[in-house]
């Protein structure tokens, strides 16, 4: 057992635990994975670019980003293990498709996806 | 080397090779977590809670649910990656800040922190 | 001048007095809309569809959740304004699209786009 | 009536035509506005703060962007439609609150809200 599955174990004894189970379908916790993902955003709402990794730095500032990431992660991962998905092959096929999408040649040094 | 560890390798790789960390400050990662994350919600938004998971069971939606789980995920490693924070470490310490605000005792079916 | 011009500028002279232009350009705006409309959205996160009508009357929850629509409604005045987008006019554009690709014959008691 | 109030007698009767009150629960309403926000956000997510305000002039990215804009908005006036609050007037009364909260003296030039 690797450390996700790990982790993934104590999320589900820990909804368990609390009965929350009734609360979490996938509707619920995709709804969750966006609020957290919201808060997160909030952290970088009026700072440059240039100036993200720096704040980043900040002991305090990183002990809430962190948090907040965390909390994205707990939804995410809850909601995957919900709806039966294991994130890490979905991520696999989804960067197959990213491949073709965003080929090397074409997308280098480029965001925006060739048309 | 986890399977964690060997995607987020993957995934520097990826973006590496289109020399898109330019890009990939925390800012814009946070802002590409909650844009995704308002995807996958979309995928939910006039879906009532109790049809939540039988939606999720049919293969079309699955494959496309599936798909921006991913994206999700894939923003949100990045994330984690260029601000030098384990994810899952950062899960764990959270679970125990939750474990304090939601003791089972006073949870136990109920999804609102206690006060 | 009407309600939301007069708002609109009362708006523009909060943030002129506050030398918040500097803050205010469209990429920050637009994370403020999204991070606000997380915080809305935290608000029906664990409640049913059933509920949801309900639970809005409730006097303290209402006024929560009326505050965090307002939120939303001034980053988005206030992202329009720094754009230079008329927002009633912008969206008078889109339900003209939107009648074409919802038509009344086809999207009557259904929510999902016909193809 | 004003142009918001005949607009969003125009939207009710969208609504109403295809029969989506049943959809429009807040809950779901407030999903659809998340959603829309990620969607606009989408479009300044790899655009530096620098640059947002000149890609927003460029006459493509202007239509898109004023669309994702609009699409927030109906979200928004039918989320308030629905819970029957004013949002003009919900404005007005966070706007006091937030000029307590972020007096003059303490907040010119300064995003963050004063301790």
């Amino acid at each position: 057992m690797d450390r996700l599955e790990a982790l993934t174990n104590d999320l589900r004894e820990f909804v368990a635990e609390r009965e929350w189970g009734q609360f979490h379908d996938p509707k619920n916790l995709a709804m969750a994975v966006a609020s957290e993902a919201g808060e997160l955003l909030a952290e970088y709402r009026w700072v440059a670019n240039t100036e993200a990794d720096h704040l980043t730095k900040d002991p305090d500032r990183r002990a809430k980003i962190s948090g907040e990431a965390a909390d994205v992660g707990i939804a995410l991962f809850l909601f995957c293990d919900r709806i039966g998905v294991d994130l890490l092959e979905a991520i696999r096929i989804k960067m197959k498709t990213n491949s073709q999408n965003y080929p090397v040649s074409r997308s280098k040094g480029r965001a925006e996806r060739p048309r």
